[in-house]
This record gives structure tokens, sequence and C-alpha cells, in this order.
């Protein structure tokens, strides 16, 4: 039976981006037989221009019968002065809580051919390839009591609860070992166990996960010990599992280590590996429109989309060695380009993906 | 009147390299005049080893009569086994808590002779000088509740509370714009105030003490934001002021940056100014007792002790400058010497600062 992905172009460069994964996943289609059909719907800026709503009730059903969700990209000036409840990135936060997506998947992958992109030496970062997985519905960014409050005397104080209940630490490290077992079998659980007692409970649901994977090599980092080895030696890690806050800032650090923020992709997961794909980046709307946006982290969505969602590793891989086989080709986005190199539009670089593709088949 | 600083060498190298700065002091005397006179005592293990207590009454005595506190290093694997209450760290966190030190100042300072010592290209790093101040006694480490409880249907739940008061937030914000007023005058305050009220109190204070310091140059930054222009372009800001958790994940990736630990000091104020002053590096057991130790981010930690403490910024520099100096005439200890450069012991660099101070003279 034929699966089904919701596509939400979103705002800005959202909309031609995904069209440059749609022609890959066309190319999936017709060369490889993928049996994979699409449905768009609008999402973010451009859903409340037309709707009202962010989020319309519409776009939400597709999305949960669909077996997937790919998204662009949403947000940009034009609607910064609406009010926060129908800003375009609540649709962010309404799919991920309606469709229960608790694992955030961030890989940071630095191709060589990209290497003098990032700020480090070549030889510290070239190759990188880890993953970050973060708890996305917990933690201090849900937990309660929390707000500001005025004490009797006047003075005021601000509160947040960082909560986790055992069940809740249990799935991600699921989803941890999980995808360490898909990769290199190392998996670096990132905590503040010396100080949060929190984050003690997480190591040790943790600990008592990895049991049940005993091909994975479990170790314990505390955050600042992990956010000072991502600079000194990042290639030491293959995944790492973390809380919200703290997989929120380590992620965007190792995701700047590679320098090149237009090739990152990233996937939500809930608890059967339904997911939402989406690249890292934004909608950069300065640049909307123009046909120089990067369209490769949102072909390595798609590609991340296989592997996780519909557990096909050989199209996957595929997908991953398109894009590499395109950048060896020369061709790069305004973003990633570099003496030497032949600049080229966003449709172009689709282009290329699509006959690195085709030279597969 | 003669001031006097409390001397805690603490195991490990720390007597190697707080004898250095002793040196250093020694010159200071005879060549610039300076009164300040030392006494010394006992901490950390050695404290245990002596009197069963890593901070014995006395040792917190001479700390709280003292003007300053200068500490080498605590810790090591001897005491490891030892019951939490009476480990060499819990000396620290006494003195932080019985001396008041509520502001934690972490430059991260690279000096352009050292550049290659970087993980970062050294465009992106050579002459680094930003400077860290977390606040230290309060937010998530301190909150109350705290602890893992069992729920009666037996999940066992981790709780961890992110406070801060006005007040807090206010005299941790006037130590990072008077000592932004010390520097170049710009501030940059790091928050998550999109997603944490606690943290948007936070902004909101320190916004208002920056009205009595309109010569300040004052922005804010969310903390995942922060992290990744840590890595991306460092060089771009001046001060930064945080939470006690953010400053302590913040100081540590800023602290790597500059690729060689041995090299930067500390200090710890309290209300007054009053601080205890020390390396940001461990005790390092590995090769304690060798004399290869590197004594700069002690002798460094001396100078912000005159900067911060005595308020004479004319010796503060004068150490600096020595100690830039010292690296100018070729001179490295073990873990920061290159071809081309003279491996020298502990007490060889100390000389070496001393005789560029006694150059000065
Ligand atoms: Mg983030
Ligand atoms: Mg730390």
């Amino acid at each position: 039976m034929s699966k089904k992905i919701a596509v939400l172009p979103g705002d800005g460069i959202g909309p031609e981006i995904v069209r440059e994964a749609l022609k890959v996943l066309d190319c999936l289609r017709q060369e490889f037989d993928v049996a994979v059909e699409t449905e768009e719907a609008l999402v973010g800026g451009a859903a409340y221009d037309a709707t009202g709503t962010p989020l319309p009730p519409e776009t939400l059903e597709l999305a949960k019968a669909a077996d997937a969700v790919l998204l662009g990209a949403v947000g940009g000036p034009r609607w910064e002065p609406l009010d926060y409840s129908v800003r375009p990135e609540r649709a962010l936060l309404g799919l991920r809580s309606e469709l229960g997506l608790f694992a955030n998947l961030r890989p940071a992958v630095l191709y060589p051919q990209l290497a003098d992109a990032s700020t480090l030496k070549p030889e510290v970062v070239s190759g990188l390839d880890i993953l970050i997985v973060r708890e996305l519905t917990g933690g201090i960014y849900f937990g309660k009591p929390r707000g500001v409050r005025t004490l009797d005397d006047g003075e005021r104080v601000g509160i947040n609860t960082l909560i986790y209940n055992e069940s809740e630490i249990r799935r991600i490290a699921q989803v941890a070992f999980d995808t360490a077992m898909k990769r290199g079998k190392r998996l670096c659980s990132v905590d503040k166990a010396n100080v949060l007692e929190c984050t003690e409970l997480w190591r040790e649901v943790v600990t008592e996960v990895g049991r049940d994977y005993p091909a994975v090599e479990l170790s314990h980092m505390y955050v600042d010990n992990a956010a000072m080895q991502l600079v000194r030696a990042p290639k030491q890690f293959d995944v790492m599992v973390t809380t919200n806050l703290f997989g929120d800032i380590l992620s965007d650090c190792a995701a700047m280590l590679t320098g090149s923020i237009g090739m990152l992709p990233s996937a939500s997961l809930d608890e059967k590996g339904k997911g939402m794909y989406e690249p890292i980046h934004g909608s950069a709307p300065d640049i909307a429109g123009r046909g120089i946006a990067n369209p490769l982290a949102t072909i390595l969505s798609l590609g991340m989309l296989f592997r996780y969602t519909f557990h096909d590793e050989d199209i996957a891989a595929r997908i991953d060695k398109a894009v590499e086989a395109a950048l060896d080709s020369g061709v790069r986005t305004a973003d990633i380009w570099s003496e030497g190199t032949r600049k080229v539009s966003t449709a172009e670089m689709g282009d290329a993906v699509v006959a690195a593709l085709r030279a597969q088949a």
C-alpha cells in the first residue's frame, strides 16, 4: 500500500526548498519504485494569511492522517507584529504537541567537501558525523509551577521547573539506543547528575534502558564538559541523548561546528516512529523568491524520513549518497560556495541531486 | 595599611603553581612597593588528611579575615572514595557560600602566541578576550523543591527548580556592568526569555540595571544562540552575564575555545568585591610533584585579585604584561609547548614572569 507524506512548505524559502525535495521524491518513484504519495497543505504565515490561523484544522488533520510530515520553514517579519497565539512558529509547537513528537533527532554532519566552511580546523571537524537526540516535549520548557510572582515585600521572583518522570526518560532513551544501533553503536548521555537530582534520575533510567541494548556502548557526560568536548574533539561522539534544554543548547552548538547550517536536516518522532522532518535553518525571508536558497537540508530531511519513519535504509542511503555526489561534482549554492566551486541556483542543486540519484539506478 | 591574602595551595599541583604566584608577589613587593602580606592554610584533601575535614575552621576564619583568597586546586583520586560530605570539592562550595561569593568571573583569553593551541582557526580566535560573569550561588543549582520522589503508581519523578528573585539578578548585573566599564563597555546578557519566565525576569532586571550604566552597550541573546555564536565568531563578545547553569556551560565552552586551559584564571566575588581567585584547571594529580605544571593561570589569578579586589589596575596590568612577555620570550610549559618554543619547568616559567616584571621596574 502506498504511503503518504503531508507536505507543508510554509513561508519564505520554504516553498522553494520543498519543491526540490519533491523533485527528488519523484525521481525515487520513477527509478526505484518507491510508492509514496504526497499532499500539500498550508502552515505558518501562509496559513495565517489564508485562514487566520497558522495551523488550520485541515492541515492538522492531514498531518495526523499521513505517515510522515515534510516541512519547509515558517515565519518572517511580516507576521512578527501578530499576537503570540497566531504567530507562524506556534504551528510548529502545535504540530509537535498534537502529534506527540517527543524525540528530536539533530544530526551534525560535515562533508569533507565543505570542511573549510567551519570555524574549526579541518582536521578537527572534517567527516564529523554525530547525532543529538533531544527530548522535545518535557523538562524545564514545560514544567510547572512556572511564572513570575510578586512577593509580599514587593519583590518579583521568577520560577521554572525542571521535571522528568521515568517513563519520559525511558522512551527518549529507547529512541536514542535504537538510533545508536543503526549507527556506530555508541551513545553518550548528557546530564548534570552531580548537581541536579532530576538528571541523576535521567542517568539512572538511561542506564537501566541500556541493559536492553548490550551492543551499545553507553557513556555519561556532564553538560558543561559536553560543551567543552564538542569544541575540543567533536568526532569522539556518535549519538548523544539529553534533555530538552541541554539538547537545545548542544544541538545548536554542534550544528555550528559544521559551519554550514544550510546542510542540516532534523526529525521529530513520536512513540511509533512517525515523524515530522524539516531543515534546521529558518525561512530566510531576506533571500526568499530569489532561487538561491540551499535545498540540501530539506532533501536530507527527506532522507531521514525514509530512514526513521519508513525504515527504508536503502533509499535513505541513496539520498545521502546523491547529496555527496552532487557536492563532489562541484556545485554549490551561495551559502556554501567557495573559490574553485560552481555557484548554482536552488533548482540546479536539486537537479544535481536528482542526476546523481539517476546515476545510481 | 598592609593587605592580607589568604593562600590556600590545596592538592595535586596546587602547591607547585601557588609557589610561583607567591614568587611574583615577592617581586611586586620588592620592585613596586606593593604592601601585601600572605598567610597559608590547608584546604581540600590536604586539610582532610591533617584534620579530618576539607575546610577546617581555622582555614575558614583566615579566609574570612583576609582581604582576598588565592587558591590552587583541590581533589584527587586518593579522596574520591570518601563520603560526599568530606570530599575536597566540598571546601570550594563551603568557601563560596560562607564568603557569599555570588559572582564568578571567567575570562577566556587567547594570547596570539598560543593561537595554534585552539581547535578553531587562528583568525577566528587569535586575540580572543572575553569575560563571562556567571551567577554562582542561585538558580537551578540551589532552587527548591528538588529531589527524586516516587509517585503513588510507583513511578519516580525528578525535580529541580530554577528560581531567581530580583535582588539576586540585580547584584550580578551590577557586577557585570561594573566589569564592562573596566573593559570594552559592551555587555551581552544571556537568557532563554522566549521560553523560561524566570529568565524573562532576568532580562527585565538586567535591562533596568542597565539604565544606571548608559555608557555600556547592552544586548541580549538566547542561550542556544550564544553557544552557536561562541563557535561562529567568539570575538564579537566583550563581557557576557548569565545564570549559574548557563554560565557553567558557556564558560567551559569559551575556555575550550582557547585550547589552553592551563592559562585561564577565575575570580569569585562577594557584594563588596572581596574575592577568591583560582585557576580554572584542576589539581592534575597525574603530573603533581613533577615540576611541569603551568603556573600561568594561577599567576593571572593573582592579577585578577589586584584588578577586582585591590582595584589596583596598574599592578594587574603589569602582571598581565609580564605573562605576555614571558610567552614572547619563547618559554612554554609542556601543556602549551609547540615546535620552535623552549619547554620549561613550572619554576622556570615563574622565573620568566618575575624577570619580565623586573624589566618593567
Ligand atoms: Mg535552539
Ligand atoms: Mg563547569
